[in-house]
């Protein structure tokens, strides 16, 4: 049965050109989360193309768990452009409206069920125009101004309609069910958690989600004993009342001194003895003129705990502080939920068995176990709750020689890395679905 | 009748070894508000001895009113060393446990009823020992350590005692009522409200107080149209939790960063366009170790206003402050009223009829009025209420050419001056209950 | 000679449809500081028809004096705005830059030299386009959008040049010499130092100012003997060091502590007992991302000041704070002079001359002198240079009853009382040159 | 030649009475650091009886490097009382004035040197006076009203009495350099760095110490591969100027205001991705009444960081707060360094050759290899300046299931464990001077 892994191998190779092509049309066309239409269209359009059974729109995200929506003046607006750009119907009907999840599903029978997860948004940056950038001198650089994948996951999308390929034609050796789970809006953190309330996760036994990464010597494979970081991101507004600085500065409502105060105190939070924890206050905009008294302020905060109950300890503190600032100078105060993850650590066992079949099936090389994770990442809600019911998960890198930094104007990665991930995956739920355990 | 003027004038010049007398001993055994146990006995014993009829304990001050009470461990070593000190039974008793007001009737028959204050507390000072300082020289410097009348109210004092002799040898020629208020607790706006609360006021027609000053040019009495501040003290008070610093910050509750939130937020009050409004934080005293978290702080804090109403604005945005500032950080607040008074204007046309009498009956000179008041002074209780129902109120200044400063160690006033306050009380009183009108 | 006031009268009289035009089309095209270059224009334009030497461009401003200019890039698209919407050359080459000020002299020989004061710039503000809008209504709200004439500067402007035609015509009686001086940049206190600071005050004898305010009974002319507010605009700019919130946090220089600490701090500069100061913190703009260390931040302050003293003690402690703040994080602090003027008082004889000259020449009904001043007024910088050099100021109102408030998008006032103030700065003018003194 | 350790053993187990002898009398007369002057004459007297090179007074501790020296007057206050106590002459007169730590020497020729430390102090508190508190119920509770041995270092200087007569008694088996070092001020890392600076450890090849810990399952010895952590002990000195609060605020430069400035933002230092941090103001004192503007306020602030580096990061930054937060407000800004340490970790071959030679050759049981330190031990300028030149350190914990908590009024340990560290600290000594290494 050996060679179901060298077919996989082969065919993970040999549809280079074609993930180089979906990748740099994804690439081309950025769209942020959320307003991932036109892509989600072109991925529910090939998943159906290929035979999977394909959920979109509310099947696949419970509108009330999406976190960190842009408006609806917005979403409307990115849903013109990507019909502009070529958007496929219905689906790109199906995802408006911030419905940008897509998933497919094989059943193969009695087994264990496996969920992949590809993550398929872009970021909000202007890409770099200069020749020495690749995607511009190779002519697929963002068309989109202030939008751009700069993080790789029009990478992860291409490898995940590559898995979809190569498993649908294994279909027949496999036992149970795979999902192939297209997640929008995870920078941010901000669309895992939709797709796991909305239930997607709660009877799958095994979930694998990768992410690409600076190469470490020159291993394919990278793992991680660590945890990422739990996170939360809020937006605070403080509503006052104006009044005339010079004049009658008594009748205002102060919003400037409110926010002053939460950023202090907010920064002033106790470090905790029982691991790290970090703030920002990241963005501050307040007051409409020199001579008025501010009457509103809006901050971007974020907070992040090594644990999810670190996390939890400064998101509580923050809101109490948040709150009592506003208290303090008669603002009203208005606290939104923009985005939100847990610490997300693979299940020891499937580190292992990922480094095992790495290695001996797919002759990928793996980099020494790291203990150090950092950065947060949502699938970490998947792996949660697939390990709270007793099933396992696990998250790998795929690494790769990439230029520029992650979040950069000028990131890249070598397109020819793609392969690897998808051999990853691909062995991983071959194994899985044909008897193999961790 | 105008013979009446001539035997007030003499009658206080001849009183002047008695009026020294009287200060000095009061000055060398200072005492601070609401244990004036002493000198309150001393008073209630020479109006008894007059022939007033004499109000003390109980019957002068409202107990629940009192602010700013000191802790009963130290009313009781006040009432020893009182004792020790000679004061006299049984008013040294009835001064007991904060009870330190006195007053004194004289019911002349039917007319108005005319209230004279005088305010009998020290500070709370050191002496200076120098021989340049005139009570040191003269060996009648405070025995009394940490404690000094450097406000000039033993010399009040000794004006309404000799007031109380003069008038009472008027009596016969007097129509109307006298209530001689000795007052306790002056400093620190701590002690006229609960007199006023008592109802002492509520019959009076005509209030009049004084306070010594810094001489201006060579007159005797001094005059001001404008207004003193109105002022409110507070203690705040916060508990935390403890914990180490150094392994388990986050189990405390940090008192330390409420009260740093609360001073900033505090003196950040936006100024008002209604006029001029004053805070200050004057002490902060917190936590019980370098590597403990802060679990407890107190703050003495003041607010004063151009007038009632700008500070009650003060006041109520900083008990909002100082609430927010400690849920802001889990710890308990507490707000303790440590003193408080109004704003005080005399009745306008009691300054003309002051000035009035002084110059053409007492021949004392008066300098020109004057609109700068600044301070506070707790008698605008006993003139706001009297005022409330149709009654006026009068505040002068008696002149005189003080060495060191008010409220400092080396303060000191020329004792001849006192003469000057016993005339313009007595002639005023004469005046009005013999007819005489503002 | 009484019949050149009445002259003056009934010239004034009949150029309200004149008036009216100009202001109108002033209205329509509203321009703000610095950028009234087709206002300047036409100014120039209209006194060079009239007879006047013309001063323009930097013969009236010193480049280096003026305060709060919009950046270059600004200025040209002002320009080419202002070409289209008629504009008149040469002028608007003149006014080009910045250098938007016009100053008419007329020489009639020996005797004083009178200075009048005409401010022409609209303010950043979006009209009301309701038909309630009388602008509106008749269709000469602005059409330049965000910029409108909400503080009557369109009506000075018109006075100014309804004052140039009347003066022209009496010029055989006048003896001395007639400065009419159009200010650009008034709101924001930023143009008039810039034409004191090029000299033209110091030859001036007598300055007069005017600005419309809300009428107070049926009165016509208001007067005031007390102060404005001295005032300063600055800006204060962090710059820090953007790093990784979640990852790296201390690689970054935080901007955002330093303006949090600089807001709260500036809001706590003491009280000052010498009389009323003022501070606003207007806006805060900080940071770029939520998960970046903030490098960046903007705050738009103004302090002011009961007088100048007053002012200079706020300002020069607002600059400390904000060098501390900034050096407190590593951040580098920039601070930007927007705008700066002094307290203005009138001359004491100079208001009971305007009074009587009003009354008694003109038939205008003058309000009773109030006290109350507040607000700022750069007309300031002239009268305090006027008097330092022992020539005497006067800042009148043209009372009228406005619709709307005074900087808000529907404020309006009714024409017709253009009239009262054509009548005044002609009156006063002529009596001044023929031998009148206050 | 294993008998030797068994006569360690045996001799350690014989002189548990002498140990408690010699631990409760230093309990019952308890000294603070730099005041040890009993204590260390006690130890003195007793290395000189056992026939060691004793040095005292300035031969130990760098004058200029002792840190948090107690004032003069208080100093000379712990004379008498030692004297009066009992201390030994002349080693009392040799600690006088912050002079207490004690080395004694053994030449045993050539070899290595081995460097072994015990700190003497105790802590500032009082101790628990009920029964169930063991040193009351037997009568050897401090007597010293505000000090107790509440960490266990009247054990740690008992065991090295003990250590010292076994040493001396192995003489002639030994080849090297033995130095004990009673070191004065542990409590508030005072005292290790001015021995080091004195150059005491420049010779030593390896340098042990030691402290009691709470048990953890029965074992007696613990050893920890982390790091405790570095950190930097400050107090602020603001020095402001006083003014009248209600009249003249401006007069005065507001030391309150930088107190509350530098609390907000020494507590807002960003978090650290390289590792843990903390900071503590433990104290705040300010201000001298409630209606004076503050003039002077001091703040006892700690900072502990993972690494030396990360404490030197966050002392820097707290250095730069503090100096700015005093500029802020005019006021001058004082920082004394009351404590400092690095960061100490255990070179890695000395834990298990520990392990080994407490296993194998003393019989005592030795608790898994931990990696959580916390805490901070300047005995780490001890071991990071023998480590810097070649030398080895190690640290280790005598464990024991002690009562109340360490640094608290009711803490206690059972003394028989102390023969464990005589044991372990002979042990290793003489293995090191026979001949063993790590």
């Amino acid at each position: 049965m050996n060679n179901a892994y060298e077919y996989i191998v082969y065919q993970a190779d040999s549809m280079l050109q074609q993930l180089c092509k979906t990748r740099r049309d994804l690439h081309k066309y950025a769209e942020r989360g959320w307003c991932e239409i036109r892509t989600s269209s072109l991925i529910a359009g090939r998943l159906t193309e290929l035979g999977y059974q394909v959920l979109t729109g509310p099947d696949v995200c419970l509108g009330s768990a999406r976190m960190g929506l842009p408006s609806e003046e917005q979403l409307e607006a990115e849903y013109k452009r990507a019909i502009a750009q070529g958007a496929v119907q219905p689906f790109a009907q199906q995802a408006r409206c911030g419905y940008t999840g897509v998933i497919g599903l094989l059943d193969c029978g009695d087994g264990p069920t496996v969920a992949l997860r590809f993550d398929i948004d872009a970021l909000g940056l202007s890409e770099e125009h200069g020749t020495g950038h690749l995607p511009c001198a190779e002519g697929f650089s963002s068309v989109n101004n202030g939008v751009m994948h700069a993080c790789g996951h029009d990478g992860h999308t291409a490898i995940g309609l590559g898995v979809a390929e190569i498993l649908i034609n294994l279909k027949k050796h496999l036992h149970g069910k795979v999902k192939l789970i297209f997640q929008p809006a995870e920078e941010g953190v901000r669309g895992a958690r939709s797709i796991v309330e909305h239930g997607h996760l709660d009877d799958v036994d095994y979930v694998i989600g990768n992410h690409m990464n600076e190469s470490q010597g020159n291993y394919q494979i990278g793992l991680t004993s660590g945890a990422t970081l739990a996170s939360t991101k809020i937006d605070i507004f403080y509503k006052g009342r104006a009044a005339h600085a010079g004049t009658a500065p008594e009748k205002g409502r102060n919003a400037m001194l409110s926010a002053a105060t939460v950023v202090l105190n907010l920064q002033s939070i106790p470090r905790n003895g029982q691991g790290g924890t970090y703030i920002n206050v990241g963005t501050l905009h307040a007051g409409s003129g020199r001579n008025v008294i501010c009457d509103s302020a809006k901050l971007e905060v974020e907070v992040r705990g090594e644990t999810t109950a670190l996390n939890a300890y400064m998101e509580d503190y923050t809101r109490r502080i948040a709150e009592s600032a506003g208290n303090m100078h008669g603002c009203s105060c208005e606290i939104k939920l923009m985005g939100a993850t847990e610490s997300l650590e693979s299940s020891p066992d499937m580190l292992s068995y990922c480094e095992k079949i790495c290695r001996e099936k797919l002759g990928l090389s793996v980099a020494p176990l790291s203990s150090k994770a950092g950065g947060s990442e949502d699938f970490a809600y998947m792996v949660n709750r697939v390990r709270s019911h007793g099933g396992k998960g696990l998250f790998f890198n795929t690494l790769a020689p990439c230029s520029g930094g992650f979040h950069t104007k000028d990131f890249d990665f070598p397109e020819s890395f793609l392969c690897n991930g998808v051999k990853a995956f691909c062995g991983l739920t071959y194994d899985l679905l044909t008897g193999g355990r961790p």
